[in-house]
């Protein structure tokens, strides 16, 4: 992961939550993920696919994922239902989908979001794409954004459609 | 998702449990997965997408996946660790390639990998791509392929590389 790319995606954080939920998220610092920790309990997760591929992961505490969905639809989810996951989902791809538009040159294609529920599950990423994770602070609790990011090589074709 | 593409996921993961890791599989009978249900304790997630998108989950048995490892790297594992999320994203990523080279007319690519861990986790789908559940059985115990794909309309833009 390049450092501009770190920025993209916290760029993207920033605006979409502001934008959306009206919500001012507070960046930390950035460091690498190691295999055993364990991401939030709500966990929204998109794939980048283009000249370059990876993951984009949305982890949030309960709490967070409850407000979220609550600003969004302006009414307070009893729980962590369909509505959560759909939200927290959408939230991801508006994430990705941001980030995306700032790298053009990697034609990237964004997939469908799927969002992991459970307390104490682990998201890994394949070894060859360490994510870099990017922790932000905002009043409903915290979030995590955990990026992997693989540029292939040029005259790679396995990313290309076929 | 249609009943022939649900065939085809089926021949994929027999093909490959059969070949890569020796291990013949039984299917049982497809169910639609009602968001409650939990999957196993290792799951890994793919994503398609082209002139379709969806996702493929391979959803694992504790023992199934230690078992899967040992047949593919010759060792057994001591637990869940990197070799093993790297080994059942492999398979992941062979079980989804083998279905996309028989739709090519849907001209997909397939992203990374990314394999959850942790008991009770749940894996969400979009509201609008329900998945298809296929349950296998081996002799290591439980295997369920979890698949939606949604075929966008002829004129849809937004999963082009753009």
């Amino acid at each position: 992961m390049k450092d501009e790319h770190i920025e993209l995606f916290i760029e993207s954080v920033v605006s979409v939550f502001g934008t959306m939920l009206g919500c001012e998220v507070k960046r930390k610092e950035p460091y690498l993920k190691d295999g055993s920790q364990a991401t939030c309990e709500v966990s929204g997760v998109i794939s980048l696919s283009g000249k370059a591929k990876g993951t984009v992961v949305l982890s949030l505490e309960r709490e967070v994922a409850l407000c979220a969905t609550e600003a969004l639809l302006m009414q307070r989810p009893d729980g962590i239902n369909a509505d959560v996951t759909d939200a927290i989902g959408e939230l991801t791809n508006m994430i990705a989908g941001s980030a995306k538009a700032k790298l053009e040159e990697y034609e990237l294609s964004v997939g469908l979001p799927n969002v992991v529920t459970g307390s104490g599950h682990c998201i890994n990423f394949p070894t060859e794409s360490p994510p870099v994770c990017i922790p932000f602070e905002c009043e409903w609790g915290t979030v995590v954004v955990e990026v992997g990011l693989v540029v292939d090589p040029p005259q790679g074709t396995e990313s290309q459609a076929v």
